[in-house]
């Protein structure tokens, strides 16, 4: 998607330690109007499959995920990093190793949201070492729904998760695949 | 906003201790074109006001922020919870109690998204003691940008954040004000 590419080559820094940041568009401060273009792409890469719920992972994946579900016309519902009070009652869980964070977290959905009969598409901002997704991929087929496939912003290709994702025959749609990126020049090179 | 009282009145669960679950549409499964229609709803209430950032805090605030900056045709900046390797820098910070998880925690906004000359509405779904919005206006303040108001999905009017905030001048604009909630019965009263 070139608008994406051309986006993170304007606005995006590279960090040490495999950093991209994007927050001036994706993650912090949030270009909706970028979204709305991410929507119409993943509704044309999608365009053949019946999509009913779209699943995502706070807290950076839910603004991307709701304008998506504008173009597909189904609900969201995103995973909570945390089991507080609000959330009563049986859930699905599993665990995910944060990169960015360092440590592990569980990751919950209510029952009440995910299940059979739900066609389900994954989306997410970011996918490095795949655990977020692998993650939700854990909730999807524990609560019996279908995996349609899972629509991506950014995946850096020189990390293990995208590979990881489509070895397990995940359909996996990254809109940019950031193939190298070097700290000192700021050159970032994408996968065709 | 009726459809919005309505759809309260159908999914909304009163729990114990003061909770009005509406994770069915609101903030664990989201309902993208009832958010649609909210964003209409905040458009109408501050037509005329100058409008160029929405401000929300994370988690659940960020999906209804970013269908509401699509009527106001401008980004949205999340607050964000905690200081995470990815932002660097200078931020705002501000201390936030929560109602929800009873814990204090910092909320941060890069300097670079926020400033003077930026004319900030702040989106949320929910205000109860009103703690995550004076954080966020405290970051406006501390920012030198313009706070030009508070949008709100539902209020509960019977805890003391509306009034708090209204008596500091700020225009608050709360789309479902709940006056009163039984739990027994499930009656909900909304504030005409």
């Amino acid at each position: 998607m070139q608008i994406l590419k051309d986006r993170i080559r304007k606005d995006g820094v590279i960090k040490s330690g495999d950093v991209l940041k994007v927050d001036r568009f994706l993650n912090h401060q949030m270009d909706v109007e970028l979204f709305t273009e991410i929507g119409k792409e993943l509704k044309r890469r999608f365009s053949d499959c019946e999509i009913n719920k779209i699943l995502t992972i706070e807290a950076s994946g839910i603004g991307i995920a709701c304008i998506v579900a504008q173009s597909f016309g189904c609900p969201v519902v995103f995973a909570k990093k945390n089991k507080t009070k609000n959330i009563a009652g049986e859930v699905y869980t599993s665990k995910v190793e944060s990169f960015t964070h360092g440590r592990v977290y569980d990751i919950i959905v209510s029952k009440e949201f995910l299940g059979p009969g739900d066609k389900v598409l994954l989306i997410d901002d970011f996918l490095a070492n795949g655990k977020a997704l692998e993650g939700l991929i854990d909730l999807v087929n524990e609560s019996g729904a279908e995996l349609v496939g899972a629509g991506i912003v950014i995946e850096k290709g020189f990390q293990r998760g995208g590979d990881a994702i489509r070895s397990k025959g995940v359909r996996l749609e990254s809109l940019a695949i950031v193939e190298s990126m070097d700290e000192k020049t700021g050159e970032i090179v994408f996968r065709d």
